[in-house]
């Protein structure tokens, strides 16, 4: 039975390293994104598209079985992380 | 131009949603992990194997470019739900 913990963790790591792969790229886009952005003088923060955003992820959370507050806490950090960046590109 | 930026941002809504069918596998498998857990008197947290995932986590993250602050914070907030998860299970 111990097996079963390990290979259940298994699974897990690996499905933790496919999301960092996913956020790397994503990052790799937002960046481009941020310089887009300074480039044509529109701020860090766009509330509709992040409306957007939160609306499509809250759907889809429910949709999938995920916990949408759960998405929602999710989305809310990576978003955070981008506006810090676009913030400080800016900022340069 | 603004077609450049519709073009990111249909790749950024691509790659979160990947990552939301991703999670809810996740917690489907967490919530076996839990239901083991809680059959074989094991508790919701377990320090050793945090540890190795977060050591793991910023390893991977520093190869993908990805910031592995930002990577820490992330399975943070997994592992923390993750947790409340196992605590809930273990309390009915």
């Amino acid at each position: 039975m111990s097996n079963n913990l390990d290979d259940l963790r298994v699974s897990l790591d690996n499905i933790d390293n496919a999301v960092v792969y996913l956020m790397a790229e994503r990052f790799r886009l937002t960046h481009k994104v941020g310089v887009y952005k300074r480039d044509n003088g529109l701020p860090p923060v766009d509330e509709k598209r992040e409306e957007a955003q939160f609306a499509r992820i809250r759907q889809l959370a429910e949709q999938s079985g995920l916990n949408s507050e759960f998405a929602e806490k999710l989305l809310r950090l990576i978003i955070d992380e981008v506006v810090k960046e676009h913030t400080s590109l800016q900022a340069r």
